[in-house]
């Protein structure tokens, strides 16, 4: 419970300075950038919650919503130094949507949800965020690119829940998730990796 | 009831492989296709639960999750096959839409809400994984174009919740809505109708 | 509640014609624009309360359903008038998202939820209708411009907030809250106002 809870505001405030730096190209206010940090870092849990039927998680704590206005403050008021680290900008965006993917795995199997339900809203959790602030940006979304984002967090979710039905007593189960989630994902940042053609479908065309 | 769910789950496969369908053109992975895959099967009926809280269809009944999975893989699979039969999208695309509205206006109705509700979560279901669909994948979403696709289906979500109020002994109401729905989405589809410029904005410009 | 219920009903004419008229540059036809118009009116609203967990409002009481629908019907039959008075739909976008707003951080407080939670229900209500109608309009959100809208949104929630925790017997708060937000923006409006360039991101280029 602690560890989740300290995982889940650490991806809060992470979360929300990679929605603010991921639209810094355009002319974004205070106000904006508030409402797109919140919104990335609130968005993927709350619609989570509202599916698995429970109270919006920053409703319940509202640290959650404190965390998400000062990383998205904290973004915005940092502007100046941000475009020298485009690179870490996308893995720290990396780093939490691997603690929020991980965490929602544990919050719905806890719930008695079935398995798929919990690796569903893993992923959901992982990269909702992501989409409702490309989408509001006016971005092409995740889905439409080849990079290696949503895969990893599928990966480690399937990970989560295949450890804790096979061995429910290993420690550090919700750890290991995560490492393989941001592992993958950094590495491909790192390497500049892309998904394969043959998993791609645009490769079609030229078949 | 078993008709209602041998539609929706033949209406989940369908509008799970035209949600993939529908982006081919762009770099679409195999992770990217699943989720839009399922996105558009499951979201306007999610949607659709939630404000009539009850639980998602999908957690109550995975049999949807993995026919919405199923039916995504197999569009990507065959994605070489795809560019030949963009006609047969748009046909199976349409049926899965009004299979869709009429189960919602089902379940609606059977849940004591009023009609205009459930001619409302009719349209919604109808439409909603495909209004979800387009925003992501960055297309104009159909409400901008002067397609005949949300029109058959509100005249059908009409059609049947006025067959149940004025003759609720009648049969196969549910097969006569969707035999609208559908009838009229593929007439539009083989005739290339559009709107009629009277009932169209756009039209008011040049008056 | 008498005083909240006609500001709801009026807020919600008000905001479907201005959803229909924000986009009538576009082909839009009568079913695109009686959904867009539905969506801009309750969209923002019905989020608020699957997050604060009651039945949608247009739900429990249907004639903010046909008020959306007559809103947008009306303003869809009034196409060849809009194009000389784009300035008067500026103003009526407006109050729509200062009723909307106020509203909700009233409702939201009368359900004993905590004063952040109100505010941030207040500002997600009277952008939200909006937003969504951008996205599905596929043109850019208001929070990727500098115009000052959602600032006196902000601004107006919390002085309600405010007034109701440090002068709870003041009566017509919610007046002064609205007064607060219309005003700002009607000022914005008319002296072309925008976000001073030190609030925006965009300035840390040239710096």
């Amino acid at each position: 419970m602690t560890l989740l809870y300290v995982l889940e505001i650490f991806g809060t405030v992470v979360f929300a300075i990679s929605g603010v730096f991921a639209v810094t190209r355009r002319g974004l206010d205070v106000i904006g950038a508030l409402a797109l940090g919140i919104v990335t870092a609130l968005g993927g849990g709350t619609v989570r919650d509202l599916i698995i039927a429970t109270a919006p998680f920053w409703i319940v704590d509202s640290n959650y919503l404190w965390a998400a206005a000062a990383g998205a403050l904290l973004a915005f008021s940092l502007g100046g130094l941000i475009r020298s680290t485009q690179r870490a900008v996308l893995y720290a965006d990396g780093l939490g949507a691997a603690l929020f993917a991980v965490a929602a795995v544990d919050k719905t199997l806890s719930m008695q949800f079935p398995e798929s339900v919990a690796v569903l809203m893993g992923v959901l959790t992982g990269i909702g965020g992501g989409l409702i602030r490309d989408v509001l940006a006016g971005r092409p979304t995740l889905l439409m690119s080849r990079d290696i984002y949503a895969t990893p967090i599928l990966l480690g979710c399937v990970t989560l829940v295949a450890l804790r039905h096979l061995a429910p007593d290993i420690p550090y189960s919700a750890a290991i998730a995560v490492t393989v989630i941001f592992g993958i994902r950094a590495l491909a940042i790192y390497k500049h990796l892309e998904m394969p053609v043959w998993l791609t479908h645009e490769a079609g065309r030229d078949v």
